[in-house]
């Protein structure tokens, strides 16, 4: 691919610095393109093209001979931005900024398009409150073969930036369908005969001695309050984890990780 | 019990106050007893008593109703302590402190007794950096039934605040054994005919093929750069977990699990 032209900037008050500023604080721009911080993220997101669009990237002076051959890869449409170090450390959110950062878009996937697939693997985070956790979900959604990753509403939105940099990437790899309203996910579920499995430490059922090889969608609660009951209400099966007696319980990102390596060894690896 | 009487303190030069000022951003005190912070970990503390041991309990005023029943779980010699609340927040290390934090002494827990034991399921954190991972990672072990987590030097410390907090009182049920010479430590799991398991993503042996039954020690690197050559080196096996081709991996303290889980799951859950 041709090298984009590398444009420079020197104001802090350009309008494409100030979107860069907002959508690395929140996590997406007005448009609802994904922004993120970090050679490893652009990379990725290069890695995943043309099915993740980079728009543009942004970069610090300093790093103009690191980056090189990175900018070798964006496609003829993007653009390359320059700004003095001073400028990137002030748009930067990270603690360290490491000179680079991008602006991409996602491609559009839909609950109805997934539901279309066969053996479903589904993991619905359901009130997760800890980025990192949820981040760590989608990267283990990613490795274990999960269809898609679905949120619901009043869960931390999976384009939150630590979210993101917790995927390791994994959120240009997967479907992620952010903030579902419960009902119509459960209705949505039932029509294409998932099976709707809740992790609740409390149960009896053991998650070793469940059949996960069929269609499930694999309910996690937040780490403190569990599942809300509207959803273990719904379930067609509770499921624990069987751990040591005495002990609650596992972390929730691991509690999901858990789950979904459970139904990928019982499906033999097979992605 | 009987309620320790609760001594009140209202001077930020306070001795005591220095000791938790310090033991709650490093840790540990100078005695090497642990600082606990918030009403979860200080119950965690006094419910796995004798085995830990409760020193004394530091209070915001106006916490005295709220923890009036955990105070009457405090041991006689212990000390209970009250502060004004600005003085509580000004010691306090956490965003919002819960007006309640503790110092306590661990049990002292040594590799050879550790190692005496049978069917032994050893973590070992090589290098690990990030505290909440190897939070996480101590939380695993004790719900799937290590015999402890052992860290080697150069790896964060398990009683890192922010370590303690993610394994959510897990530190006080498992022998944790921090710090440990890798050639020693080595020398030590072979003497004890434990299985020295590496955990390397790069490897084509799988995770859910090899038998975990025996007794195991599962080395875990760090995220970025895996595990050290000089543990590979002496690793009798190398195992990946089997993910989605095309992904890299999974975080650490979900690699860590997963691993954990499988051994489990191969010996029946019988903890």
């Amino acid at each position: 691919m041709a090298q984009a032209r590398t444009r420079q900037i020197g104001s802090p008050t350009n309008s494409l610095l100030k979107v860069y500023r907002r959508a690395l604080a929140t996590g997406t721009t007005r448009e609802g393109w994904l922004a993120v911080e970090g050679p490893f993220l652009v990379e990725e997101a290069l890695a995943t093209a043309p099915a993740v669009r980079t728009h543009s990237v942004l970069m610090a002076e300093s790093g103009a001979v690191k980056f090189a051959r990175l900018l070798e890869r964006l496609p003829a449409e993007a653009e390359a931005v320059q700004v003095p170090d001073r400028l990137f450390e002030q748009v930067a959110q990270t603690q360290n900024p490491q000179g680079i950062a991008a602006l991409v878009e996602l491609p559009p996937h839909s609950l109805d398009t997934v539901l279309r697939g066969q053996n479903l693997l589904l993991l619905v985070a359901c009130g997760l409150q800890d980025p990192g956790n949820l981040g760590t979900l989608m990267r283990s959604s990613a490795a274990f073969g999960a269809s898609a990753l679905c949120t619901l509403s009043e869960t931390v939105s999976p384009f939150n930036p630590k979210a993101v940099r917790s995927s390791a990437g994994a959120i240009f790899r997967l479907p992620v369908l952010a903030g579902l309203a419960p009902i119509e996910l459960l209705n949505c579920l039932r029509a294409a005969r998932v099976r709707i499995i809740a992790a609740d430490r409390h149960s009896r059922s053991l998650l070793d001695h469940a059949d996960l090889r069929c269609s499930v969608a694999i309910m996690v609660g937040r780490e403190a309050s569990g599942l809300p009951p509207e959803i273990t209400r719904e379930a067609s099966l509770l499921l624990s984890i069987p751990i040591r007696p005495g002990m609650d319980s596992v972390n929730a990102a691991t509690a999901g990780s858990v789950f979904l390596y459970e139904a990928a060894r019982q499906r033999g690896f097979k992605y």
